[in-house]
């Protein structure tokens, strides 16, 4: 019996939450990889991604994590920001010079730079960033269609291989993502805009909502929609929240302050009584849902 | 052939958009009513409403609206909060005493007293508000069962006749809504809060990125999950929102006033680099929705 042959020997996925688990089912159903390994600190989240059909196998301790990482043409580190540079450093020595090397966490600029430092062939690290995810982690919410017309943005750097962005770049779209490259620390600005702006402010609303609770009593009964979208946001994990808001300070800081004049705007349009003022404002931002539409199918 | 006697003879919807077209099909569908009469400025919209089964039959001008309102005993105020108390004063005259009206507007408070004040027997007169509306406006977009399991909150004075009270409740609920009472003034507070302060966040939101879009180049294409929510909730009526901003004035700025003061603590906390104070923070946010889930079915 004659089987194609597959684009990838062995992948190995460094911690297998939602996102390390999407990517491990969409690798398996679009056979992609002889073998897919699963390496965490939890050997019942990795049984658990067996049983999905994430991984084929796992490792744990250190002495299993070399073992299961050798011959492996492809690493993906998709454990929570904060802990990337340890995985990388645990990883590096087991590493051939061939061995490719990509990551999913939400924020790139210094990091990258950081990451590829912990090789010894930086050129073969290449940062990466899919804007996939849901409200719900493990790998028990993974998916294979998770990325499916997602965009996945690369962040080369000038030590990156042009073959190892390549096989980055060819690995997501097989798993059915739109591969857009940018500089890290362009993808820091634009992500604190467009991802980490909005979650802040979702996650003040939310919080300003219960301190006013608990001195006027309930409110969250009389909760309408636009409140409950913010709910959902503000529901995101905390821990990668607090590494991203951390890992991403200036910028983040920067649109705050942005955000903050555009707030101002509003108050002193209010205070004024310029009912046209306001009118304009919100007639400018009604239009923008339409624009995402025409540009996202 | 015998036919149950319906609770209203005549119903009178003054303004048939979204709210006052889904009344008016809910009306027709539950057979609440014997004539169901839309009034509006523009005969085109009235005649959709028609085509929907809104209502059955309409009046644009002054002369036509006395005879329409003739002999109706439920009078539905479903025009922009601007223009309810124009509304009010146009039909009063027609009115008899045993009429009863309500309106639906976004905003209570002092509004409901001069409502009142526009009638002979301001007892008749009882506030009203279904927390219930979509993105889209107009009769179009109206549903028999937009208010189906929705709240919807009246706001009785001390002049309001109890049976006119309990003629309101009962026709909410005969359309399938909750009702709940409470002071106008204490609505306008819960709903700041709640309602117009999230709506606030999301157009100062959504502006922001569109400036800082102008200023950095195309930020749109890179937005994720979170910014989308933002600009479904900010592509809500700009007139609508311009009139509550303006009607609910000192609670929406006092309810800023204590956002911008949690989003103040967050800033604090990021610029410490305190990690552990930022977790707490975005995990009090994180339950607010499991709550939300177990009060709201």
């Amino acid at each position: 019996m004659m089987s194609k042959k597959r684009p990838f020997r062995k992948v190995v996925i460094v911690g297998v939450g939602l996102i390390g688990g999407s990517i491990g089912m969409a690798v398996q159903k679009k056979c992609l990889a002889d073998t897919v390994v699963g390496v965490g600190p939890k050997a019942e989240e990795l049984k658990q991604a067996v049983e999905r059909k994430a991984i084929d196998e796992y490792a744990t301790d250190s002495r299993m994590i070399r073992k299961a990482v050798e011959g492996a043409d492809l690493v993906v580190l998709a454990a929570p920001v904060a802990e990337l540079e340890t995985a990388a450093r645990e990883l590096a020595p087991a590493l051939t010079a061939e061995t490719v090397v990509t990551d999913v966490g939400s924020v790139k600029g210094p990091l990258v730079h950081r990451l590829e430092g912990c090789f010894s062939s930086p050129g073969r690290f290449v940062g990466g960033h899919p804007i996939a995810g849901r409200e719900k982690s493990g790998v028990a919410a993974a998916s294979a269609a998770l990325f499916s017309g997602a965009l996945c943005i690369l962040t080369p750097t000038p030590r990156t291989a042009p073959n190892a962005l390549e096989t980055v770049k060819r690995f997501w779209e097989a798993i059915g993502a739109r591969v857009v490259s940018m500089d890290p620390d362009a993808h820091d600005r634009i992500l604190a805009a467009v991802s980490h702006l909005p979650h802040l402010v979702a996650y003040a609303l939310v919080n300003t909502v219960l301190e006013l609770q608990s001195r006027n009593g309930d409110l969250l009964s009389y909760s309408a929609g636009g409140f409950k979208d913010f709910t959902r946001v503000a529901a995101s994990s905390p821990e990668m929240w607090r590494d991203i808001c951390l890992f991403n300070r200036e910028n983040l800081l920067a649109v705050i302050e942005a955000y903050e004049k555009t707030l101002d705007r509003l108050k002193r349009l209010m205070v004024e009584g310029n009912s046209e003022g306001l009118r304009r404002e919100f007639e400018r931002a009604k239009d923008v849902k339409e624009k995402l539409r025409e540009r996202i199918p």
